[in-house]
């Protein structure tokens, strides 16, 4: 009950400072007015190095043209490396605030998802970012670069990887930090900076530099800069993310892919032993048929219920601008059920399909799963219940390609790649720290900020829990920006008003 | 009984002419051997040729390529044009004998199934053929190309798109004409050559050729050369083959990738509706089991009963070799379960696997299907029956992409793209002109000839037969020759008892 009450305080007290910008703010958007040419200019250039795990050229590339926009800002540089070689270093930078008595650390990570250019609109490429008058959806029409003294219009696009994830993140906090000072304006904080190279891959080596780095990171909170905002459009502040663990499944057949005619009806058929399988694991509502799946789940705190209650509900305005006509979940909410552990399937593939199509009989047949988990769940007891239920197919599970003592021995073959993956991590949302981001970022907007107990997304959090930091995700991408994907983009007014929020954390009370 | 009794004879008959080869035999071999070179030659040069459906000019460049190599054999050779503008013609060639009682006229096709050379193994490419000294898998080494003089080994192979499949087809009945005559000899019926140059595509214009071209076609019995020998090593004469018809599909989830984090447990996953439905169309044993998929089927006649349960049952073996553990057919043998139709997965696709997949909820989900079918199976009854079981998964079937209404209307959605298909043939195994075939081929070989009813593959005998023709499918690759599929190969030792099998067949008593 009194946590009740105390929410229902701070909503009051949120709604309450629903006003006219502040001088601070003002100061911040005319800065920002008046700078939009050279700050696009720079994010472009920064679109254009390709940051994708393969790449660890262009990813070292991307960490240095990072440095040197913070040097330009007067922010004092470093390359935190791995101890682990090869491994993209984080760009760490600092500004000392003289009295300051609360030091933040903001976080945003510079590497990309994997790109497939094929798969990109017409006119479109990953690392050529392209100005376009809106999303694709709506219509959207390339524009030339801006000229100087032209103004954006809050509804342009800018396609390429990462544009939103998270490069966006990156230009969000040092173009708000640039905006402050430059606007003749100081932090209330100490500021840190920490931008990370592996993130879409999971960040296996994050935690080598974190533990590396403890004095140098020691923080009263890292502000994670990564995700979108609600489906409103408005602002959001979010306490934790899912977990997150990759798993590759390689089903095999005949070590020759084989005439369909031929041998049709009599050698195994990998694809549709993958697709029984695959098939096997979820009803047709979406929910996981695999054993203990669901449990392990600590549930959300009474304070954690009533902010998802709050979260306002667009579910059918999405469900309708994405075009389907059943969402999975029996029912339940999007909020709902991004608060419960998800099995997805992200790809498939064996043969060829289409005018590529063969009469053959595959060889192999491969999936991609993506299981998010949430707090209490663990992601190696989580890959072990997948297992266990492939096993309860009937199939002989290896980690490695397959013998030929095993192929003639096991009717059922299927090899399990589990990558490494984390676990979630929730921030309790009567932090007093946390409640002064939310105000912070109460101040740069005219609606109500949207408080989330996690995020259906995944955030390497476990790292900084583990040197003892607390963290608070504040996203500043529009929701339909296409991440992980192609056609990948950012609404510029998204990008402004991140900056906004940025410069407002920045001056915390 | 009497049948039986007739079949018995027949047997006894060829099995007497088991014997040292005869003086025609003999001759058309040392020819043979003195032209390996030459013969060789000119088989790569026809197989640099690129021979897909996707393109027209290869295909036309293929079929002068092969009217010139008839030519050069005396042969009168005409292109036989479709009426339909841009369908790659038939090659037509004929050679007349005074006081010939019959006629026979050669098929094979010289199309080949579509290539990705990303999946060759190393060193080897579609239209680039490579003599190797063995198979692939029985650690086969590039050979130089022949010199003049110098002899090939039976064992030797020659990779490439179409070695086997059908080019092969091509070149042992021009090369065994060429035997035959050039070794001083006759042969014994009029010839008439027919090479297709859509087979692979189903054939889709080869009625308007032969239908267009009745009288110039007439003849006493098709020779269709195409396919693999038995898997003993055995020469075989097929009476039939299973019809064949292909299905994509294609299931729609949302309109735009999405984040799986964000949007997993809500948003529908192609991927595993696909996923369902295909599992839902076979039982764990390869059974199909949609609803009516066995029946219609023509049981087999005694005399073509007792032919099946003479072939020798190689699975074992065929097993081992392809290295796998269990058999679909709940113990059926491969021979048995060939006489049924067939539902095969030849491929599926959804967004990415494996290092190129993102962490995202696909758009959709394709599959192509592989039908084969047996007589009394109509292709277009049969894809209906799957129409119907996908059908009753819920779904909503579309021949187009769906439209906004249909997306928003619709749970489950899939795009069904039948191509146009056929129906299986099998000829009488006691017509006398397919006798005397199958005598001509057992004079070429101290093996006894395997009698087929059907071969698990298709071939467009339908178009034949409603020109009232009779056919015998006489193959000559070997049986692990890749066909469909990469690192297609032809035994050397085939190709060249091809040649005799073709020649002996010319000489027709």
């Amino acid at each position: 009950m009194k946590k009740t009450y105390l929410a229902s305080l701070l909503l009051l007290l949120a709604l309450l400072s629903f006003s006219a910008p502040d001088s601070s703010l003002r100061k911040v958007r005319q800065y920002r007015e008046a700078h939009e040419q050279p700050l696009l200019a720079e994010f472009m250039q920064l679109l254009t190095i390709p940051n994708v795990a393969a790449d660890s050229a262009g990813l070292r590339q991307t960490a240095r043209f990072i440095a040197g926009m913070m040097q330009k800002r007067g922010i004092k540089t470093q390359l935190l490396p791995a101890t682990t070689a090869g491994v993209p270093p984080a760009v760490y930078g600092e500004v000392r605030t003289p009295g300051a008595k609360r030091t933040l650390i903001f976080y945003a990570h510079y590497d990309g998802q994997p790109v497939n250019p094929a798969q990109w609109a017409a006119g479109l490429s990953p690392f050529k970012p392209q100005l376009m008058s809106t999303g694709l959806g709506q219509g959207g029409k390339p524009l030339p670069l801006l000229q100087a003294g032209e103004k954006t219009d809050p509804n342009w696009r800018i396609y390429g990887r990462s544009s939103s994830d998270d490069k966006a993140g990156v230009m969000a906090i040092l173009a708000g930090y640039e905006a402050l000072v430059q606007s003749g304006q100081r932090p209330s904080v100490n500021l840190k900076f920490f931008f990370e190279g592996e993130e879409e891959k999971g960040s296996p080596h994050l935690s080598e530099i974190v533990e590396g780095h403890r004095a140098l990171l020691a923080s009263d909170l890292w502000i994670i800069c990564d995700g979108p905002v609600h489906q409103s459009g408005q602002k959001q502040v979010v306490f934790g993310a899912r977990g997150d663990v990759n798993v590759g499944l390689t089903v095999y057949g005949a070590t020759r892919p084989l005439h369909s005619g031929h041998y049709g009806n009599w050698a195994p058929n990998p694809a549709l032993e993958l697709a029984q399988l695959l098939g096997s694991m979820k009803d047709t509502t979406g929910r996981v048929t695999i054993a203990g799946f669901y449990d392990d789940v600590i549930p959300l705190t009474p304070l954690e219920k009533q902010a998802l209650s709050r979260v306002p509900n667009l579910d059918a305005t999405i469900q309708q601008e994405l075009g389907f006509a059943r969402a999975n979940g029996a029912g339940q909410s999007l909020n709902e059920l991004i608060n419960q552990p998800s099995l997805n399937i992200n790809g498939l593939r064996s043969a060829q399909v289409g005018t590529q199509a063969a009469n053959v009989i595959p060889t192999t047949a491969e999936a991609t799963l993506d299981l998010r988990l949430v707090l209490g769940n663990d992601s190696e007891r989580q890959v072990a219940k997948v297992v266990r239920h492939i096993q309860r197919q009937g199939y002989f599970v290896t980690s490695q390609e397959p013998t030929a003592a095993e192929r003639a021995r096991y009717p059922r073959l299927v090899r399990v790649s589990p990558q490494t993956g984390y676990n979630a991590e929730r921030t309790p949302m009567d932090l007093p720290v946390a409640r002064s981001v939310v105000a912070a970022v109460q101040r740069t907007s005219t609606q109500p900020v949207v408080q989330l107990p996690t995020s259906g997304g995944s955030l390497p959090l476990h790292v900084f829990k583990r040197i003892g930091a607390t963290t608070l995700t504040v996203p500043v991408a529009n929701y339909d920006n296409n991440q992980h994907a192609e056609n990948e983009n950012i609404r510029l007014g998204n990008l402004w008003e991140g900056l906004e929020t940025m410069a407002a954390i920045m001056q915390l009370q």
